[in-house]
């Protein structure tokens, strides 16, 4: 089949949140948890786990005085997101065909 | 979003055994197999799983002497999917945007 599935985005919060860098040069940890309306732990388990598939960076820095994560997609993160969404496409053109 | 993320589908074995199934009346267990290129535990417990949720439904008759397993969508699995696409279809298209 085209494309090729990838286990790492086997999961809604994951499939989301790589959708919402691919658009977002970065996102912080705050805004995907309102978006997304997970718990922190959740969250950060989830980010972890692509952050250690080398999928996305994390950098924290400060806005005035307050600690903000933020997050962007890796080049590698990007090839494989497009990938898996290409066996996706391809999947539901099957569907339609 | 529009659609709607179905944790069942959450596996690309029963994504792809679903996918199968829209476009086939019935498909039997050893052709899933070779198709899938799954081990027969692997893809007995997702057939299971399937069925379980309402989504697959299985009739085991003879072909000559040998016993053949065939597997159906019912329409509640084939709803489900098709809600499933269409999320999966409106990620794909929030990423061409």
């Amino acid at each position: 089949m085209k494309g090729n599935y990838d286990k790492a985005f086997e999961n809604v919060v994951r499939l989301r949140v790589m959708s919402i860098l691919m658009v977002n040069a970065q996102f912080d940890f705050n805004s995907f948890k309102e978006l997304l309306d997970v718990t922190d732990g959740n969250l950060a388990s989830h980010l972890r786990n692509l952050e250690n598939q080398g999928y996305i960076q994390v950098e924290k820095t400060f806005v005035g005085r307050k600690p903000q994560t933020n997050y962007s997609a890796t080049v590698a993160g990007k090839i494989a997101f497009q990938e898996h969404l290409d066996f996706l496409e391809n999947l539901i053109k099957e569907n339609k065909s």
